[in-house]
């Protein structure tokens, strides 16, 4: 039987060289098991490279945050990597940034820096041609790579050098405008957390290097977290040192301490390189005024990681539906004939009803079978075996919880199609 | 009515600066569309960014090629853009490779460039973990940034600096193994180039820096193209340089000479990077063999600008229906009232049935209307105006021929639809 579909994979074709033991070089679970899992490997320190089933977790988290992009109207582009340093001498960035930012200069000694946030690039590409505020308000984002020379990269995905973010810039004409973008990419940012079932806190932040004055941090909840916050039941969040100095929610709920990961960022950055880099519109009087700016990111690469350190066990990765490199994971207990067979023509059927499925018909042990499945992590198992199929049946197992019931062979793609 | 919709978007929001005039910058008829349609701009010297129209193409384009990689059973991944000197030592480039390899050092005085090309870093990747014959063949692909420091970038997108490719590479137990592979990404290519509707030939090609022996080009044939080729109805395709060394085709149909734009190369690599890097897998008796590899490029956004030279006329852009930024311009001749009103709905019903539509209800004169409709070339056009409204028509010309016909207004949709 022919098993190429493109929603079916087999193990035997798969590039995912699983790990059985711990890399030493990884502190964080997250890392442990995305090398583990065969999903990512080093280059060189903090620069990685992604594997099949890693490639086709970012991908899914890319998608979620463009739909939601697109769906508040934002219009996607792609920014050059290579930033001339003349940009950033406008903004005054060029000599303040310190050895993060990675400079080089081409073979005639033009100076570059490698793009790790996009403001000059963008404000000084609608200068030009952005003039009206008939056309406003615009906001384009983009996903694209970041680099960031970072003193110790480390926690794999979570601090590299190399990574990937969407960002998203407004400009808007007024106050007004910037406060309606905004608020737009708060509901964006929610919708896309929820999508990925993360768990998390929109905190007020400090704005950073980046510059502007309002800003929040959008923190996935996790131990490994490197902020520390505090939050109440009423929907209060804030980053510890921020909160020591304002006054205490008054609702009277009990406040959590918690750690939070940064998995995504924005900012109102007002007029500051609109002013800088004479960025400006005209008016309905024809007066030239400065576009009112905001900035929104989210670390795409990063949020694999923060999702792997908020739902996991000691067998492996626990991901959720919509962003799990494949919805089921079909293991055949014997290689070859009627259980093989029963198998494959399950993933099929499966595959062909839109489902993404991972076939492990490999010559291996059943526990090993298990064992990647459980470390790879998608949502659901079925798995067939001699036994079930004499009796007609296979076994249905639930990644997260581990809980597993039979069901008949002809109707296990009904069932699961739909929990 | 709501005009928010994934498949619609209205001139008015759209960030698509056209430009009446020609810019002086621009010697090729891609390279000044691009820039006239408000598809890209120049950030630097040969270094662009995208603006949402050409993003849309390009993303199109590295969809096409994306589904036909993994329809032959390829596995994509990613490898990052920053390459440690440390394997390009290995291999053996590190000080062979001329000025075009953008080097730098990080904060630590470590040595790595931005890179062309992907050989060293994907088989440093593969060869401490694809170990066995049974594993093989494997092939990975990635669609991603390529740097390469031109003397003299120059034609838009189609020798940049910072470019976007397509590169695939083949690990395989012998010689057999990788002329499959190679039939498998020519047949992959030639659909490829089908699905783009553009008109191509494969020659045989000199593999050059990259190494090897057997390699081919797609070239797609257009007047700007910087290489001379002699094809013949019989399927014979060379390179005109190849050519003159060699026997002619005995077909005894004519010959035609032609000029050619390389939008993808093959290479039968052999073993020159396995060996240089040790990598190596145990056949069947327990012996360590070098893999045999090979290597295929496809520069995605050079093919952008290569359908542009290949299909365009005065007034614009013609694009195949695959890659078009959308399917259908809707024209509303009246900016508001009920032409306007008229051409939202029938722009709607077309996103609603599936189809990418740019709707104008600008407050723009008609000529200004038509004129950035041509210039950023949709397959079809549906023009609404107050007359034929009157007369419960509408008119729908097809961009590439400029042809015209009417249409009842309730059957618009459904004409395009079947067309």
């Amino acid at each position: 039987m022919p098993t190429r579909h493109p929603n079916l994979t087999t193990m035997d074709e798969l590039y995912a060289p699983t790990l059985k033991e711990t890399p030493a070089e990884a502190e964080l679970i997250s890392h442990q098991l995305m090398l583990r899992a065969g999903m990512i490997r080093k280059t060189a320190s903090g620069i990685y490279s992604y594997l099949p089933l890693g490639w086709r977790v970012i991908k899914k988290i890319e998608r979620i945050v463009r739909e939601e992009m697109d769906a508040i109207g934002c219009q996607e582009v792609s920014l050059p990597v290579l930033q001339p340093a003349e940009l950033w001498q406008e903004s005054g960035r060029w000599p303040v940034y310190g050895p993060e930012l990675m400079r080089l200069t081409d073979r005639h000694e033009r100076e570059f820096c490698l793009g790790p946030t996009h403001e000059e690039i963008i404000t000084a590409l609608v200068r030009a041609e952005l003039r009206s505020y008939k056309q406003l308000p615009v906001t384009l984002y983009q996903i694209n790579l970041k680099f960031r020379d970072e003193m110790r990269p480390r926690f794999g995905l979570m601090r590299g050098r190399e990574f990937i973010m969407k960002d998203a810039y407004s400009f808007g004409a007024d106050q007004a405008a910037l406060d309606a973008d905004y608020a737009a990419q708060e509901g964006a940012y929610r919708r896309i957390c929820e999508r990925m079932e993360m768990d998390y806190r929109m905190v007020d932040a400090d704005s950073g290097e980046i510059g502007g004055s309002v800003s929040a941090e959008f923190m996935a909840l996790a131990e490994a977290g490197e902020s520390e916050i505090v939050y109440c039941d009423c929907g209060f969040a804030a980053d510890t040192e921020i909160y020591d100095q304002e006054t205490c929610p008054k609702c009277g709920a009990p406040l959590h301490h918690a750690r939070g990961i940064e998995v995504g960022q924005i900012f109102q950055l007002g007029t500051k390189y609109s002013e800088a880099m004479g960025a400006t519109y005209q008016d309905e009087d024809g007066n030239d005024k400065p576009f009112v700016m905001g900035c929104y990111g989210i670390g795409v690469t990063r949020i694999a990681a923060a999702l792997i350190e908020q739902k996991h066990d000691d067998r492996g990765c626990i991901w959720p539906a919509s962003v799990a490199p494949a919805q089921v994971a079909v293991l055949a207990l014997d290689a070859e004939g009627e259980v093989a067979e029963a198998a494959t023509k399950l993933a099929r059927t499966l595959a062909e009803a839109g489902v993404e499925v991972i076939l492990d018909t490999r010559a291996e042990r059943p526990g090993a079978k298990f064992a990647d499945a459980d470390l790879i992590g998608c949502p659901w198992q079925l798995i067939v075996g001699k036994r079930g199929l004499a009796a007609g049946v296979v076994e249905i197992k639930k990644r997260a919880t581990g809980e597993t019931h039979e069901a008949p062979l002809a109707e296990a793609a009904n069932h699961l199609l739909e929990s």
